[in-house]
């Protein structure tokens, strides 16, 4: 028998929650390093501006830890751009939902198939992995937006 | 007691080994998706051309792995980019190497602390989730350079 048939833990949902919202630290500070017009306005090669990107996180974060909890899909934020102390606010609203949130997940409901949205269907587990690795993809295009401007991004490292 | 301080599985070793490699072979096409040139030569506001970034990526990968497997932290690539085909081909070869050292890891070892590299402590892990998340960045820096370029980056969501 090898080693990768003996169920064990690389991750436990505490963790992983932990790595997620020290992710979300470091995009919170990505957002604040923009100036308050560059937020909604700048792009590199014709791609949305990072204001447009932080409320897409915004708009998958919470509301998939909320259908994996209840299997109530909706969203609650709109699409678009918020100014930036709107953005943030936002942001450290999520952070609270999240840890409410997660806290309540049985850890066997991650690695259940669900449906999002009524339409992406995988294992809880891949779905919420999906969400941190849309923030992460999409915060170092932040980090491109940032050097265009000028602006030396936050440490990716740092996460406190 | 919460739910959070009940021990679960959020992602077993093998689930890992399965999500890094399908964000591998996302990696390998943006690689593949540059023009021979601009693969080593193309930057954005000053940071690294993509070329250079994948060999940080190579650098990282099976060394940590390696590590964790066997407590020898030495690497084997050297930093400069490589031609186009020259990286491929040493991206394929850690394919089969993180496969082939991933499965002799004990689940247990993931939860020890580690000095990788001489100087980066933590948990096995967490230096896991690192290796990737840098992968995900600067994969995301790569699609703002391939869209500055006028080419369409591959779908982010497919991993096959």
């Amino acid at each position: 028998m090898s080693a990768d048939s003996v169920p064990g833990v690389f991750l436990s949902p505490a963790a992983l929650l932990e790595h997620w919202q020290g992710h979300r630290r470091l995009t919170r500070r990505v957002i604040e390093a923009f100036p308050e017009d560059k937020l909604t306005s700048f792009s590199v090669g014709g791609m949305r501006p990072f204001g447009v990107m932080a409320v897409e996180l915004l708009r998958m974060a919470v509301p998939t830890v909320k259908g994996v909890l209840t299997g109530d899909w909706s969203e609650s934020v709109s699409p678009e751009a918020r100014p930036k102390p709107e953005t943030l606010r936002l942001w450290d609203e999520s952070t609270k939902d999240l840890n409410a949130l997660w806290r309540q997940i049985p850890a066997a409901r991650f690695q259940e198939t669900v449906k999002a949205f009524g339409q992406y269907e995988g294992r809880a587990c891949d779905l919420v992995m999906y969400v941190i690795d849309n923030e992460i993809h999409h915060r170092g295009q932040g980090y491109v937006y940032l050097r265009s401007l000028g602006i030396t991004p936050p440490p990716f490292w740092e996460r406190q």
